[in-house]
Parts: C-alpha cells; structure tokens; sequence
C-alpha cells in the first residue's frame, strides 16, 4: 500500500547491502569475472540505489513538501522538488 | 526561473513537433537511413517526449497535488504522484 | 530467442503506434484529461520509443558492426556503437 | 577519443570512490541530512556507477564480442551484449 515509503533503518540498511555490492563489485574486477556477469550485478546495485532514491523522495513529499504547502509557503519546496525529481529521471 | 511549467499550449506544440519527429523516423527507416542516425534522431524524440512528462508533472504538482494537500487530503494524491515518479524514473 | 531484432516492416509498425500514440496525447492535452492519466499514456509511447531504439541497435550490431569487425575495421564502429548505446542509456 | 575505455585500475578506483559515496550516503540519512542533498549525492553515485557500468561494456565490446565476431562465431556473444545494454538502458 504505502508502496515507496522507507524509514530511516529501512534506508540504512539498504545502503549498507549496496554499499556491499560494490565491494562485491571491486572483488569481481579484481577477479576478472566474466564481464557480462559484472555487469549484472552492476544493474542490480544500480536499481537498489534508485529505489533508496525514490523512498527518500517519498518521506520528502510527505512531510517536508506538504507542511510547507499546508503552511502556505509550497512554492519554492515544488520547485526544488522538481528539479530532484529530473535528475533521478535522469534530464 | 520556472524549471519545467509549460502551459497547455506549449504542451501541445511540443507533442505536435513529437509527432513529427516519430513521422521522421518512419520515413528514415523507409529509406534505410543509417542506424545510427535514426537513433540519434529516436533519442532527441525520447528526451522531448521526457521533458513534456516533467512538464506535466509540474503542473500536477502545482495544482492537483498542492490543492489536496491544502484541504487536508494530500495523502493519496502523494501516493498516485510517487507512482508516477516512479514510472517516469523508470522504476 | 530472438530478443531485440525487428525487421524493417516491425520497426515502421511500431513507430506508427507511437505516431498514433503521440496524437493520442495531444488530444488528452486538449481535452484537459487528468495528467496522471496522460502521464501514464505517455510513459508507453516512451518505452515503446526505446523498444524501437533496442530494436535498432540490435540490427546495427548484427550488421553493420559485425561486418565491420570481420573485415577487420571495426574500431570506429565499435567507438561509434559505444556512444550509441551511452546516449540510449541516457549518459 | 577513447570514450568510455577503462582499465582494470580505472573500474577498481571508480568502484572505491562510489563505495565511499555509499557510505557517505548512510552517514547523510543517520544524520538527518536534508533530503534533497542526500538525493543529490545519490544521484551523483547513481551516475558513476552507471559510467563504470559503460567502462565494462565498452571493453567487453572491444574485446570478447569482437574477437568471437573474428573467430566467427559472435551470434551468441551479440544476443548477450544486447541483453546487457537492455538491462542498462532500463528496460
């Protein structure tokens, strides 16, 4: 239901799984692990990321973006926002 | 200064040029254009294809999202937002 | 099996989609459908655009860059597939 | 002019100073850092990662897809090179 929300431990421990990763990542390097294999894990580092990403912007819009709007002072935090959600959308 | 808002208009001028573009890249698959010039050319579609959803986006945030949250139901507006977000970001 | 490759009457099939697709959002914006919803349409018309670009990398690899390679000149295809493949991935 | 090439020492440096990120993203959220410059920072560990990510694919092109395509038998390795850039382009 709550779909992307994370709490702090959540993203704590998260982190520290692809912090892990690529540690894994440097030994495969080191190992000269089949390329294509690297690559795989690469992708899976990188999608954790994004999701740590997208459930850090989830606790921001839900606290940060709709107090200010509820204070009456949304503009400037739909901006910044905004911006945050172009980079993670990658332009 | 405003990042992503676009009117109505610009929305519909961009996505006519869209509909261009996508017209283009039949024509130059018709007449076995270089792969990769068809591909710069999909790219530049795909990028202004991205930046129309930003430009919606913005405009839903400024005005559904913000709206609900100040009459005090923002709750599911934020979580349809974080699933479109994530749509966007490809996840 | 097959995984990416399309031939030419595929790619100009799909590209005609899009095209429609892409009309198909124009009117959503004209007719003030809720962004979420046109959102949601254009985030199809988007990954079908980037099946079209696989499908074209695909064929230019299959051809052009391994004809290049067997012919023992497949450096600068190979340069030129790279930035291809970086520009799909969006860097 | 070399794009994307990376050797062995370049991935391994690029992967240390990404885990370094990592854990300095774990610091950020213990530290209740402002969510948008966590998201900042990630983005910015996101990108390098996807960067290595084209570092590995460049090389296996370079080295292992050509050199199958020069011994004749390339098919399997570009079925598997496909899938890869697939997986990285997000799709």
């Amino acid at each position: 239901m709550v779909g992307y929300s994370m709490n702090k431990k959540d993203l704590k421990d998260r982190l520290r799984r692809i912090e892990g990763q690529v540690r894994g990542l440097q030994r495969m390097v080191d190992e000269d692990t089949y390329c294509i294999d690297i690559l795989t894990q690469l992708n899976s580092a990188s999608a954790a990321l994004k999701a740590v990403g997208m459930g850090l912007l989830d606790g921001h819009v839900r606290h940060c973006v709709t107090e200010s709007i509820e204070q009456g002072r949304g503009e400037e935090k739909v901006e910044e926002l905004m911006a945050a959600v172009g980079r993670l959308a990658g332009r």
